[in-house]
């Protein structure tokens, strides 16, 4: 399989592995998001994805893999999942798949990169964190009105992921290595049951784990406590239980999308080491 | 989304749209044959599917699609849906979309396509029908051994179909103009509700309007009727009704795979005509 179609059949399997609570899953759809809707991202993400495997920049190949999605999907669908695939795309392609060599990506990126981060941001409507008050000219809701304030700033995609890291998990992977990415493929990697069933019980202790930033932003801080409390409890439970915890999610309209974004990452590393559906 | 993308997408959306009994589904694994390798399919395919609206011919693109079909999911997972599939993204990218369209695409096939043929076949272990006494030397089951006979008998990928269509819907696809892939994109694109329901539904309406080839071919011809009067006494049924089918024929290990071809490239028709997931 090339480098391209690994990265897209870990946002197929990403979809479809369940339970995985209050995301898209094989058993339910998430409120507001259908199944097919994601099938239709992943496979319009492709073609952007191949082009970052064929030497396009990091931001480059993220801004098409988005247009792709969009374009295929008609809404936001994988951008965060983009977001971290883009870089370990690249590592897979001109480094070594591993934090040293995602990190060697992370520090080459350019001005240009963000530039075209930024780009990407016109087409989608993505939930981001408040941005510290010093970067406020440079808030990701801007979309390509901040390209002015990039260039000026001088700022790299990397300087652009690091001003959110504290606050984002997908920022945090950027800046350390993708702790939780690597954490995630092992699990999988060294798991017993099938592809999908590893995926289902890693996005479990993804969310038991920490708080996820998509809830925090949209919910609160205690919301996304709560959530990775209820997790927590239900890491020895039966599926029933873990199901039963998902269809609540979805009534409520919660949506941890950051660890899901995490599972595609990571589904992407354990791909790239053998791990086969 | 480009030609092949539609094309990849078919795959998935024929994959997930449920019920279609028998046949792996969102709700249920296939006798022997799960989602995820069908995920995997599907995402390998793709490139192949590419190569075809790039330019290459039918015997080519289809043989590459097929390779990478294996590669990725390590088995037979869409053969029969890419052989409708390679002909239909040819019309689509150099003629019409259409009965007249394929048609033409059909009749321009050649001995080397034929040989290509014969070639994919080397790579996958696909159920055939007998083929007629004075065929023998042409067997699909030959694969790469019976290209001398395609060379001496100089025939091409249509006369290879044309042999077949008396006993395989796919082989009377390409004879016929495609018929049942372009009945069942309209009921798919004049129905009603997700693009999965009005899927599944065309699945089971094709499944009651003759007996699958698959079927026929592994458990004879008594069992492909009985299974299409239950498709036919099922039509008006309730979901729970034709669920109860599905899980019986995944159980008694029936696949009407045949069918799940026709539905992928139905579906891609669809698609084309700007049904959207």
């Amino acid at each position: 399989m090339t480098i391209a179609g690994d990265a897209a059949l870990a946002l197929h399997l990403e979809v479809a592995a369940t339970p995985t609570p209050g995301n898209v899953d094989r058993k339910r759809d998430a409120a507001g998001l259908r199944f097919e809707t994601m099938q239709a991202g992943a496979v319009g993400a492709e073609r952007g994805l191949a082009t970052l495997a064929d030497g396009a920049p990091v931001g480059d190949g993220f801004e098409q893999a988005v247009a792709g999605m969009v374009d295929a999907a008609g809404e936001n669908t994988q951008f965060g999942s983009l977001l971290l695939l883009a870089p370990l795309v690249k590592a897979a392609t001109e480094e070594h798949l591993s934090p040293e060599g995602v990190g060697r990506v992370v520090d080459r990126t350019t001005i240009a990169d963000a530039v075209a981060f930024y780009r990407a941001l016109d087409q989608v409507d993505v939930a981001v964190p408040d941005p510290p008050p010093d970067w406020d000219a440079l808030d990701a809701r801007r979309g390509s009105d901040a390209i002015p304030a990039v260039r000026e700033e001088g700022v790299t995609m990397a300087d652009v992921l690091a001003r959110s890291a504290a606050t984002d998990q997908n920022g945090a992977e950027w800046m350390e290595g993708f702790p939780r990415t690597f954490r995630i493929a092992e699990h999988i990697t060294s798991g017993e049951g099938s592809i999908l069933d590893r995926a289902a019980d890693a996005h479990l202790r993804q969310l038991a784990a920490e708080p996820d930033t998509l809830v925090r932003t949209r919910h609160g801080v205690a919301e996304a406590r709560a959530i990775q409390d209820r997790a927590r409890n239900l890491l020895e439970a039966e599926t029933d239980a873990i199901d039963h915890f998902a269809a609540d999610l979805v009534e409520r309209g919660i949506n941890p999308g950051t660890t899901a974004d995490l599972l595609a990452a990571g589904l992407f590393v354990a791909l790239r080491r053998g791990v086969r559906p």
